[in-house]
């Protein structure tokens, strides 16, 4: 049995919990804590709790509860002040108001939905997520940044991110990482999920002290402040904080019409421009999922249309625990 | 193992049913489902769900879940627009909206909570409660008559009780009733948690099939509607839907303070006019606990300061159970 960590959070870190899940490994999910939008948002904003959205996501993944259960968890409120409010978000910031304490209310829910494995906050420190442009112009928020920059700003580059105050990270996420055998960066959302974890203090000092394989599995598009990203782009940010061993990234071709409905928001297939030479191996592999999906209605989070498959990307990852560099 | 039957709904079930749980008994509570005040309230006009706060206190009192998960359904939220709202009732009303059946919804939920025994809906359609006053003016919805009467009604008195429109009985209340061996009516309020039953389609034929032994548990106080009620008048009107077996009524004196801050509201404690030639067995206790009870600030619903004890109620109905008339 190996530990596999996963650093991300939102729909990239629950697709590849689902694919690792069962497969006889310890999985332990560290996961930002610096969305604002959507239920989450409200909630930090009217309750006073840590964002709970990415965490329940993680916890879903990693239940071994019947569908029922999940159902309740992922349930959206279509109706009334509750609209768009999340049941495993309400259960998530009540568990922390009842217990005083975050950490404490993760691990609650983690017993209410039989999760196999652990998730851990990346830090319990209120923060938010800024970043910074070519043109100087700071922005602010997880979800301006992933989901709603400002449409004068829709072809910007960004060159610096960070988080207001500096946050450290928690105890269990510093010793999951450093005790890894493999640690998965990404996918998802390349700001808000896995940089908005690598920005913590005392991340960067965990990865460096981890001598687990590192892994960072590519985003299927570019999204916003990547202008013109390709691979080797997202590689050069993420080494900055730690050196990677492997990179894993899609192969196969996408929908046309797809791309084109992606082309009106500015976003574009991440081009592969790795070749051979890098320093780490670059595995190449078909990782799309066949399904495509839609928004929910009474959803104010934007949603990826082309998302990647769990069992080929846990496939992946197995190889990679199993191979020798 | 004997089969005891609580009929009502609110504080007064949820009291009884604790004092109960643990003894050895198959216990189902058969709940009220006219509530609209509060939380309850507001999720029945926002979101189109039958009442769950009356099934969400029993669903608590018989639960085997440790004490965090019991605070969590029990949770109000005190800030935003979620404020006053009950985790429990968020929770039931997330549930029927996903199975779209709200006996599925507590079944599902008595499983979260692992609940001893059931709690059973007296009926599944949606309904309202009125009475009409000895004026013939009629007052709607049970959160008006139980806890708002209007203010130009504060000394009336009630002379007929209805829901509009009628509605059937569960199968599961009818069974429940129907092969219980003893059925404890109250107490709590008694339009709206022990009459709103009464009055549904088929509970009175349920009770008359029924041969459980009947005791009425007689309220400590008055309340709107019951001017000038004396123990002998709430028993007329539970004896129009059955012949009641056994009548438990407190004989203990109440802390006049406590009694003088009731009377501000036109409630006073409830005369024992019985006598000893009624034809039910009249039972004379002190079934009064020990604490007072505050109101909780981000609860809306008033609660009443002066309640039974569990411990002595319960002890009282296993008696009767054990005796023989």
């Amino acid at each position: 049995m190996s530990k596999i960590v996963t650093i991300g959070g939102g729909t990239g870190t629950f697709t590849v919990l689902l694919g690792l899940k069962g497969k006889g490994h310890e999985l332990s999910a560290v996961v930002a804590m610096s969305d604002d939008g959507g239920s989450t948002g409200r909630l930090r904003t009217e309750m006073g709790v840590l964002p709970p959205g990415d965490i329940r996501q993680a916890l879903v993944a990693l239940s071994g509860e019947e569908q029922l259960m999940l159902d309740l968890f992922n349930y959206r409120f279509g109706k009334g002040n509750l609209s768009g409010h999340n049941f495993g978000n309400l259960l998530l910031a009540a568990l922390e108001k009842i217990t005083g304490d975050f950490e404490k209310a993760v691990e609650a829910a983690q017993k209410i939905l039989k999760v196999e494995g652990q998730v851990i906050p990346v830090t319990t420190s209120e923060t938010e997520l800024f970043v910074k442009l070519e043109s100087g112009q700071e922005v602010a928020g997880e979800n301006v940044i992933d989901d709603e920059p400002p449409e004068s700003l829709r072809d910007a580059l960004v060159s610096e991110i960070y988080l207001n105050p500096h946050v450290q990270i928690t105890e269990k996420a510093r010793q999951a990482i450093s005790s890894a055998d493999l640690i998965l960066l990404g996918p998802g959302d390349f700001w808000g999920s896995l940089m908005a974890n690598l920005v913590v203090d005392g991340v960067k000092e965990a990865l460096l002290n981890s001598k687990a394989k590192k892994v960072l599995v590519l985003n299927l598009m570019t999204r916003w402040g990547q202008k013109g990203f390709k691979a080797s782009d997202y590689l050069s940010w993420v080494e900055k904080y730690t050196k990677l061993d492997y990179v894993l990234i899609n192969n196969t071709d996408f929908n046309e019409e797809i791309v084109k409905l992606y082309e009106k928001d500015y976003e574009y297939p991440v081009e592969d421009d790795l070749g051979e030479s890098e320093e780490c191996l670059v595995i190449r592999s078909d990782l799309l999922s066949v399904k495509t999906y839609k928004q929910e209605e009474t959803d104010v989070v934007k949603r990826s249309l082309l998302r990647h498959d769990s069992a080929k990307i846990a496939e992946a990852v197995l190889e990679i625990l199993n191979s020798e560099l």
